[in-house]
């Protein structure tokens, strides 16, 4: 095995551990509808921040950036949406 | 300026912008002490997970991902502390 792929592992080890840490998260906001713990400004802050993330993984050819950050993304614009769309009832 | 230059500025935003994001919730747990919302396997799992990102900066020499990670980790890991503690009560 070379260091590249050594390297490649570790990182979607990472991107698994910590985008699974967050599924379960998304998914009890998402089906409880209880967007009250989450600040507007904050998680607007993080969803472009991830979405910058996915960039930086682009532009450097990292698969594990790529990957954590892509499901991160789409999760983070569904519970941004959910907490637009609650916020204003 | 150079496309490296270009590239690592947007890995930069992209590691404030998260990181910043998960500071007052750090600080708000710290000063609660309300750990209640954490899971501990899931943070756990976050929490090693947010190691190997740093660890995979290091192998990778991305600056971004060593602070984003560092700082996070530092605070996940001081978290995980409290959550340990307080469950045994």
């Amino acid at each position: 095995m070379t260091n590249t792929n050594y390297i490649e592992i570790i990182g979607l080890i990472a991107a698994f551990l910590t985008t699974a840490a967050f599924v379960p998260q998304a998914y009890k906001t998402w089906k409880t509808k209880d967007v009250s713990g989450l600040s507007l400004p904050m998680f607007s802050m993080f969803t472009v921040g991830i979405l910058m993330w996915f960039t930086y993984g682009v532009l450097t050819n990292s698969l594990p950036i790529i990957l954590a950050n892509a499901v991160t993304g789409i999760l983070s614009i569904m519970l941004l949406v959910f907490k637009i769309k609650y916020n204003n009832r």
